[in-house]
């Protein structure tokens, strides 16, 4: 089937944060809010970042890109290494995953020209950024709101 | 800088939905609730689900195979089309943007082997899925709550 073929992308820019190596860097954006970094959009989009400054919240879409390949399907959840407790790659968070895709929320701090400030940062330094999309709460919240399951990270009280 | 060269990435599964073509589909995965699909994972990855089923909700990530290029920067966003009001298309969710990734926020269903039934349909027919990640709150909404500015789509009331 055609659309199971390989598929390529380009980068939209890159990320300049404070972390050089893997193991320092938080797990979540969200869980690391104080923090602020930049993303550097190429030159030729940055005229696609108009409007965005009037969001508080966006998408940032990245490639890990020093993520190893998954040696296996049955991943331990960082919260949970602790506990040797796996689960299929799909449902973690896990950064070593068959595609390096990453999902950050992350706060729009302010956008001038190519550089996009922004707070929350779980990503390495020079990650490359795939996509930015405005967060909106109508569009990115179950209808149910928090009274839904979450797995083994519901168990962790989060 | 050797991390804004090409990327490559290959398809976990893809999507059967009943829409084949783009003016059908409805535009985001929340507002159609309703409707259910199914995620078809390949077989040599089913074992990565073990675990979804705990979560009400996951990310769908997908490829938009059959979006075009975009011609412009400046994107009419589909619920203003009637205004040709424009934005760059970082602050849109246009399927039509420069690496043409898919994010939809999908209630799980139920698994059955490399099968995800799910409710939210926003994906044609066939469309290539890249990751599936689960949904948690914590993770995945701002910690403001709803109380954030969210541009054009706010003064929609979403």
């Amino acid at each position: 089937m055609a659309s199971m073929s390989e598929l390529t992308l380009r980068p939209i820019g890159y990320v300049r944060t404070a972390y050089d190596e893997g193991g320092d860097v938080p797990t979540q954006a969200t869980g690391n809010a104080g923090e602020t970094a930049e993303i550097v959009v190429r030159d030729d989009l940055a005229p696609g970042l108009r409007g965005l400054e009037s969001f508080d919240y966006a998408w940032l879409l990245s490639w890990f890109d020093r993520s190893e390949e998954p040696a296996s399907l049955d991943v331990v959840p960082h919260p949970l290494r602790d506990t040797g407790r796996t689960f299929g790659v799909f449902a973690t968070r896990s950064p070593e995953r068959p595609n390096p895709l990453g999902l950050s929320l992350v706060r729009i701090l302010g956008i001038e020209g190519p550089r996009v400030r922004f707070a929350g940062v779980d990503l390495l330094d020079r990650t490359p950024v795939l996509d930015l999309k405005p967060y909106a709460p109508g569009v990115d919240t179950p209808p149910e709101g928090t009274d839904i399951r979450t797995g083994w990270i519901g168990e962790l009280g989060r």
